[in-house]
Formats: C-alpha cells, sequence, structure tokens
C-alpha cells in the first residue's frame, strides 16, 4: 500500500496511519484533518468537494461527533481515506486539501468527558512505592488483582504546547505544611485512548467489546507535583498534584492502525479474573521517548505494561459505570525495567538523589522553570512502515505568586 | 416579603427560596423553571410573555447557559421573580405559567463538568478511619491542614429518581479477591455547590470569590460499595466503589437564598494557611435527613462541617486549575457527633456489626435491593421561613448478574 502524497523517509505518519485532529488556519474557523507525512488533509474540504459521504462531522472544532458515530462510520471513512490516498486517479482532487502541518494550527482534538489514570506499569508502581513508602512491601495487594486507577481532572487536559504553570500547593515542611510553587515539578509519559461509542448505565463492556467502543491513542503528559502529592494523597489519592494540567497530542491514532503492532502482554500471575480475561494479545509494541530541552532522558517501552487498554476499559465499566464519547483513560505512566526505560523524573532521579545529567552540562533532579518536554512515540512492528503519534511538548513557566 | 401564591405552611419552597431547576410536561420540551410551594414557574414561558428579559437561558435542557451567565444576571433575574411573585399586579400574567410539580418531569438540573468530592466532615472522617484503618491514627496529618477531596466520576451524576443498580466488582476474600454484588451497598448524605461563572487557568480563586463564581447548591447521594472500596482505594483513592452513581436533588438552591442560615463553622485549629481563611462565617445552618423506605434514620447537621464551601472552592484552585460551568464540588458524607447524626451506613451501623432497626421490624447493615433511600434537607435561621431543598431520591435495584 504506497501514497501519491510524499511522506518522508522515517516519517510515523504514513498512509498506514492517518490520525486525526482538529486545525485551523488563515483564521478560519476549526475543522478535522487526517495527518500525511508532512501535510494535513482537510476532511471538511474534501466533503465539501464530494470526495467524502459527510460533512457535519468534519466541519466542527472537535472530533466528537464523528467518534460518535461508531464504528460502522469510521471504518468506511478510513477505507475511503486510503484509496483517495493511494489511488493515483483522485490526486488531482485531493491535493488541493492538502496543506503544509507546519502552516496550521493544531487544537484539542476532542472534548474529555470524563478522564481516569491508570497505574498499569509493575515497574512504575514498584518504584514508586518504594520510594514513597520506603520500608513497606513496594506492591499493594490489590495492584496484581486488578488495574488500580482513579479519576482525574477532564477540565484540565490540555492540547499539546499550552504553557504548563508551576503549581503552587502545601508540601510537608519540618513545622507542619508550607504552602509555595512546588520544587518537585515531574513528567509522567503515557499512553491514553478514547471513546467513541457510548455504552449503556448498568452494561458492563467486556475485553472483547474494545474495538466497538474506542476510537484511538493519544499520547498524555500527566505533569505532577510530587512533593504535593506526597502531602495530599491519602487516604483519598491525587488531587491537586494532578489537576493543573494533563497535555495530550494533538493527533489520534485510529485503534486500526495499530493492528500490526500487537504483542502478547507480559504473563499475568495470579491469571486475573474472568471479566479481566483477552483472548486477543493487547500488548502494543510502542516505545516512548521523553526528552528535556532536546536531550533524550529515556525511552520507556509500553509492549510491558501488565494491564492492557481492554483491561482497563472493562474494568472501568464493571460496576455499571457507562462510557461516554470522549472518555479518556490513560495507561499510567510507562516505565520499562531499566534505569533509561522509567517514565518519570521521580524514577529516573530516584525521588532527586541521583540528579540527570544532561549533555548541556546541567543537571536536573526535577523540572526547572523553562523546562520544555517532549514526548514521542513510535510503534515498530516488523511488517509495517512505523507508525508515529503526534508529540505531546509543554513548556515550564514560573509561577506567577 | 410575602407572596400571591398559596404556599402550604413548612413548605421549604418560599418566595425566600426560588431554586432552580429543569422540567417538561406534556411531552414538550424540557425548560428552566423555578419551584414555589407545590408549583413550577415556567420561566421560558415568562420570558415568551415579556416579563422576563431572554428567553435563550431558559428554554433549554440544562442551566448551564443560565449558569455561565454569571452573577450580573442570576440577580436582576432573582429580583424580577421576586417581583412578579410578590407584586399583586402581576398575578393574572404570571399565573398562566405555573403548573403542579406534580403534573410535570423533572430532570437533570445541569450538565456537569468535573465532580470533585471532599471528606469535610471531622466526624465522618475520624469514623471511616477508626472502622478501615483500626490500631493506628484515624485522623492522617493531613486532614486538618487542608480539605481533602479527589476527583469523581462526572458522567455517572444522576438526577433524583434514578433507579441505583447494585454494582458488581472485586472484593477482599479469604483465598484472595472475589468478584460479585457489593454487598455493603451504602449512602452518603452530602451537600453540593455547582459553579456557574468560569475561572481563567492559573489563577487560583480566594475564598471571597465564592459568590462570584458558584450559583447554587443540590443535595447529594454519594452511593458507595464499601467492601469494593476497602479493597481497591490504597493508593490511588476510590474508584469503582463510588462511579456506579451518584444522584443530586432536582433544584438548585441559590446561593443568596441561604444568606440568611449563615452560622460560624467550627472552630479550625491548627489555623489554616493564609489561602484558607475565609472572612465570612460560611458554616451553613442546614440540617439533612436520611430515610430509608420512609423511616428516618439520621438527622446530619451540615453546620459542624469542618472545611466549608469556599475553602474548598479555594482549595482546589489554588494550584491554578481552573473552574468550568457545572462543576459540582459535593462536601463528602455530613456527620455529626451523635450516632443519630452520622451520613452513611457504614458510620451508622459501624461497618455491619452493629445494625439498624427499623419500625417496620426489619434491619439493615447495609441496604437491601429494593430499599428507596430518601435525603432531604432544610436551612433554618431564626429570622426566615426555613429554606428546603429538592429531595434526592434513590431506589436499589438488583445486580444484573
Amino acid at each position: 500500500m504506497s501514497t501519491w502524497v510524499p511522506v518522508p523517509e522515517g516519517s510515523g505518519f504514513g498512509v498506514n496511519n492517518l490520525p486525526y485532529g482538529v486545525f485551523s488556519q488563515r483564521g478560519e474557523l476549526p475543522r478535522v484533518g487526517v495527518a500525511i507525512g508532512e501535510l494535513v488533509l482537510d476532511l471538511a474540504e474534501l466533503a465539501n468537494a464530494g470526495l467524502l459521504a459527510d460533512r457535519r462531522w468534519f466541519a466542527s472544532g472537535s472530533l466528537n461527533g464523528f467518534m460518535a458515530a461508531g464504528r460502522t462510520v469510521w471504518q468506511p471513512t478510513r477505507d475511503r481515506l486510503i484509496t483517495l490516498l493511494t489511488d493515483m486517479s483522485y490526486r488531482d482532487e485531493v491535493e488541493p486539501c492538502l496543506s503544509p502541518v507546519a502552516d496550521v494550527d493544531l487544537h484539542m482534538p476532542f472534548e474529555v468527558s470524563d478522564y481516569v489514570d491508570f497505574y498499569s506499569s509493575r515497574e512504575h508502581a514498584t518504584n514508586l512505592g518504594r520510594i514513597l513508602r520506603p520500608g513497606s512491601e513496594p506492591l499493594l495487594p490489590n495492584w496484581s488483582h486488578l488495574p488500580v486507577g482513579y479519576h482525574g481532572r477532564a477540565g484540565s487536559v490540555v492540547p499539546s504546547g499550552t504553557p504548563v504553570v508551576r503549581p503552587s500547593g502545601q508540601r510537608r515542611g519540618d513545622q507542619g505544611p508550607v504552602f509555595g510553587p512546588t520544587t518537585k515539578l515531574d513528567v509522567e509519559a503515557e499512553l491514553g485512548f478514547v471513546v467513541g461509542t457510548p455504552s449503556a448505565q448498568g452494561q458492563p463492556v467486556p475485553t472483547s467489546g474494545f474495538r466497538d467502543h474506542v476510537f484511538g491513542f493519544v499520547l498524555v503528559n500527566d505533569w505532577s507535583a510530587r512533593d504535593i502529592q506526597a502531602w495530599e494523597y491519602q487516604p483519598l489519592g491525587p488531587f491537586l498534584s494532578k489537576s493543573f494540567a494533563t497535555s495530550i497530542s494533538p493527533w489520534v491514532v485510529p485503534v486500526e492502525a495499530l493492528d500490526a503492532a500487537h504483542v502478547p502482554p507480559p504473563e499475568q500471575d495470579p491469571e486475573p479474573l474472568p471479566y479481566l480475561r483477552c483472548a486477543e494479545p493487547w500488548g502494543l509494541d510502542v516505545t516512548l521517548e521523553i526528552s528535556i530541552n532536546g536531550h533524550v532522558v529515556s525511552r520507556p517501552p509500553f509492549a510491558g505494561m501488565y494491564w492492557t487498554p481492554p483491561q482497563q476499559l472493562a474494568h472501568t465499566t464493571v460496576n455499571g459505570a457507562w462510557l461516554r464519547t470522549g472518555d479518556l483513560l490513560a495507561s499510567g505512566t510507562v516505565s520499562g525495567a531499566e534505569r533509561d526505560e522509567r517514565g518519570s523524573l521521580i524514577e529516573l532521579t530516584w525521588n532527586g538523589n541521583e540528579p540527570l545529567e544532561l549533555p548541556d552540562g546541567t543537571t536536573r533532579a526535577f523540572l526547572e522553570d523553562g523546562d520544555t518536554v517532549r514526548i514521542s512515540a513510535t510503534a515498530t512492528a516488523s511488517d509495517i512502515t512505523p507508525i508515529g503519534f503526534g508529540d505531546v511538548v509543554g513548556t515550564v513557566y514560573p509561577s506567577p505568586s
């Protein structure tokens, strides 16, 4: 399958990917587009030109309408886009609908309904347990029986590029808590998925229902203030340490685009309860990459995640909670076994005690004002062109106080 | 101030209250109304008749548009409604816009953006600590320094009357976790407030900003599955034990309606950090009432809540997190010092060990299928007619599995 669009060598945006996003240019209203190579294909224009069946979903400032339409719409749309981009006979009609990504503004791709964050890397949960609860068993007894997760603040999910202002809050001090800007601003590199098709109240979605409900994947940076977190999180979990910003990538990679990247996930012992068993191999051979000011500091492997996306979805709904279009479920920090595979600074620097040395001669225990963090990811399967994700980028601004 | 509308003796819906809701009748589209006595005043009709300035906010299936308009709209609207309902000269014009509440359907009054639940009763937090962490200090060190809270599932907030299906999930068993319908289904009686005017990213809202942003109050029943909660909640907080349903009352009591019910809150020791200090006395002399199948089992006093609504709002935003119209912040379970003032069954029955005896001869450790729970509340200030809240009601349906 090859496209007539020039796709640079090594681009993760070949015709086997076709991630969806929302963009605008020249002061026009935002609309839905698809990334191909270094270009964006305007789906609203394509529909106007009679090349796509329905315009109403695409002349929109969010993907929610299209996502709500369900797989019976997503699949023929994707098939049609592949035809338009591979069949030379469409080239003259389609080319006017392409613009360089560099010339457009990318927006928040969808409106988030509920945001759930998991804790599904055994290595991450073990590292955090060792750091935050030294002297006790790092993994709590429930961890290996269910994908531990919690609700985050949906309103604070922002698109890549949004400035991240250093948050203030309470942290533990020698004579009781002190208030001020966090001194332990951190990142969490994660992969998230977004729900398209809603489910009904009281009707759990089985692991086999993942493809019926989930539209695609994004990268997530779940910015965290570790000193605020350590003081506030018991007994009801993280709150202000996370709710100031969660950044996502601008492009939503369709579930089908990752089909060739499936690998067997780690063996699960003890065997999960029946509702968490999954017939399909839902490990994903995706490697994330975290860089600070252009220096790569970690390459976390998603393939090692203990709890998989279908298990996370089945768990979220097993109590009868229902899905809405726009629900975002994130994996939790992706960490591998090696030091340079850890997905957060608290792990990479062991709570600041082993600062990172950057090639520019500076060191980092946690993030400093002015730092720019970029998370990227690539799905590599032996038989396909690599599938890229849009980068999620954020620069730290000083606290105004 | 007296109204020409007949308001029965003891009604909490006098002209000093005027709570807002969304209703429909005779198959017509839902619109915004205000409760007065046993009637509902149709604001869309009132606007159609030229008696209210703006129609677009009221011919709507949710209060969000009106709530987003801000206090400079809420205040003159309320003043105008009071005039229309107290000045006899408007009676002939207004009367056609009144319908018996009994003849209409009440709907979800607003769309919830983010839902935050606090833990602000010292008595409740102490009881839960004793029950869930026996042998250790019941209140954790952070509790008296900040209003502990967490994000709940916004999509599961449902209006009074919605059936509550007994959720299934994992709970602790002798040989590892077991799966099945919860055996410890509980209620939590709470008071919540809803945000009207949004705030800006990175701009904390001080305690003095409460009236600028908050539209009104509702009753909340934060249904809880205690066995699921005990197994899942560490280290990231409650998830499935709460996310199956949270019920709210159909009427939103305006902030101003409660002005005469303010009382000094409990003394706070240690003194809170500056951002949590509050000049106004924001205790509220509101007494809740929980009944099961018509039998009153508790009367929790909101006046004793340690952390107040303005403190909860200031805390939520102090890290730069911003408010959206429709954000719902609930107090956490309201419990008083006496046994018959506890706001949940886990406290009333001490985790099921001391079952309640109901006047019908049955006992309850936790809720049984078919039970109907009703939470009501009244604000009593010496110088005003009592202010009522719409009841929040729910009946437990058996698990389908």
